[in-house]
């Protein structure tokens, strides 16, 4: 069966890119790998918009926020997470793993945060030293303020640290220019490549907090990495083959340019947004994001069964996760997606819907779609 | 020009896992992907040749080596760790990020431990917790006599945590049998694999210290990814196309068989050796292992000139490390290598060492290491 992948992450690899990780393995320690990691080194600034060095690490995603857990804070700091969904909530676990008293600013799942609830939560804790955020809540689909946080925040002692790991490379994020001290990331979003490659970019700010941060690290040392990196290295054998790939992918995407990139994300989600609302459906989020779209579940229809149905059909999307389960599902459009992937998640979307009894005009949603996608 | 790998890692990927990771990438929340994982955590239990499971994780072997540390000890433990290279040296530095107390054994670079050395540790420190041991030292060449340090760990309360990355599939290391508690390995080695998953099987004595650990953790959690992984998932998104890689490794290393599979391996070491040898060199350990041969550079004729000579011929080896940077060099031969590139490396070095004006008989190595490989 043809197969259409159009969940959060992995997300499909452009077929060059597969190529170039095809290659026979070549060795690190030689000066073939360090000009293209030279290459990829520049291009992640790019793409970070980050004068900064982007430091990278074979990981999850999970393993650069763990970093910057253990490279910003001391045992007893104070921080502030804000919580709206599976992966602010992942912040909180990795500090109070670690010993960080964590104030948790909390909206339901599919809300964004209001930017006062932290202004609010930092004159109440006024000793927070690092304020933790998610760019795009992957698991309810929602966007945060992060301009509007980065304002609020800079007015203070304490670090942004955001979870850029749905939005980097979907949406706009200046790091720099916004005033945001640490990005995280991972290569299997926007990226276009598989997942185990882990990326984090520091503000000067960020790198001042580094040499007092007193949380044990090691893998994660970022100090290490930056050292290594400078030398077109990294401390620990990195994951080559996916560092060739990356080397692809940094090109595509600056080659189709960043605002172009954006452009592209915003449309696809707006034609799906357009899409899945012609078919009466509820977006879950109320403030969505361009990686990815949630839908609340209909009455009657767990999220669960249309999941399989579109399996059935050839296509992956994503389900609720944790309490989230049944009650939704994810149609992600971010790296290499374009307007025919979203409308065959729609046209299967139409066609599992009436499967399932649920009543629906078979090609509404992609009349919706294709009047986003025509303009 | 035509490549030659023959560097301790990454090693040759074999055109087949090549192939299977050049496929579409498919989302790891799917039953086609637990179906793969269950196979692979099926044949890792029998390549560990441990009955309990091994974890697995997107990192390089390093974060494997971490985790050990953080799922074993708690802050002011004490440690004995064997360091004779600079992967002994690694479990040393990690324990000390960690805030544990290290009594190092140490012995030359180039030698091997004697038993009765830790025996002595453990004796002068009976509060030990964990002896950190390095089974292939790769920066050395030499190897570790893991089954009489399991024997002697194991009348004590101490578990015995062994960095096997490079010689996991290489020589045997039957873990159950011997009595080790941890293993760790990594995927860019004796697997075949690109580098970027990392391994670490556990005792049930190892298992019963996890609980009462109390190292911080979150990313390399032992307990939570051994829960995970009961359902053919992992705690983090996976590294998907490298387990995918991994299924066809573990299948080429289960087919040839692990007896095979040690022979091999040590007849292409003792071929190497012979050749080098039979070329008036000298080795760097007393006791080499199979992965990788550590030669001494002959006296002025540094070690780098030959590693630079042999690229220049389209050769990959590896130097020394660290303050043994220029007075060695390394051949390896693991993993997806045979006859005729070790035969291919000793051409090249029996040549580079001509050009750089050692006396040498041409032919004098391969003729050693045909007379070695024909029996």
């Amino acid at each position: 069966m043809k197969r259409y992948l159009l969940a959060p992450g992995p997300t499909p690899v452009p077929p060059v890119i597969l190529q170039a990780m095809a290659q026979p393995m070549i060795h690190h320690r030689t000066p073939e790998y360090e000009a293209l990691f030279a290459e990829v080194r520049r291009d992640l600034r790019t793409l970070f918009q980050c004068g900064n060095e982007v430091l990278m690490f074979a990981a999850s995603g999970t393993g650069a926020m763990e970093g910057s857990v253990a490279n910003t804070l001391s045992p007893g700091d104070h921080a502030i997470v804000v919580q709206g969904g599976k992966f602010g909530e992942r912040w909180a676990e990795i500090c109070r793993a670690y010993g960080v008293r964590v104030l948790a600013v909390t909206v339901p799942y599919g809300k964004s945060v209001e930017p006062e609830m932290v202004a609010a939560a930092l004159r109440q804790a006024p000793e927070t030293r690092v304020v933790f955020a998610t760019h795009s809540e992957t698991s309810t689909g929602a966007v945060h303020d992060i301009q509007a946080l980065a304002g609020i925040v800079r007015r203070t002692d304490a670090l942004l640290v955001v979870d850029a790991i749905t939005s980097l490379g979907v949406m706009d994020l200046p790091m720099d220019s916004w005033g945001v001290d640490v990005v995280v990331s991972g290569s299997q979003k926007a990226l276009m490549l598989p997942p185990g490659l882990a990326f984090a970019a520091l503000s000067d700010r960020a790198w001042a907090r580094v040499p007092e941060a007193r949380l044990p690290k090691f893998y994660f040392d970022f100090a290490k990495e930056r050292k290594a990196m400078a030398g077109n290295q990294s401390a620990y054998t990195p994951a080559v083959s996916l560092v060739v790939g990356l080397r692809e992918s940094l090109r595509l995407i600056l080659a189709e340019g960043l605002p172009n990139v954006f452009a592209r994300h915003d449309r696809l989600a707006r034609a799906t947004r357009a899409g899945v609302q012609a078919l009466g459906l509820t977006l879950f989020a109320d403030h969505p994001g361009a990686a990815c779209t949630a839908v609340k579940a209909p009455d009657g229809i767990g999220g669960d069964a249309i999941v399989k149905g579109l399996r059935k059909r050839g296509i992956t999307i994503a389900g609720g996760q944790g309490s989230m389960k049944g009650t939704m599902f994810r149609i992600a459009h971010m790296g290499h997606v374009e307007v025919f992937d979203v409308l065959t998640a729609l046209a299967g979307l139409e066609m599992v819907l009436a499967d399932l009894g649920h009543p629906v005009t078979l090609g509404a949603g992609l009349r919706a779609a294709e009047e986003v996608l025509r303009k």
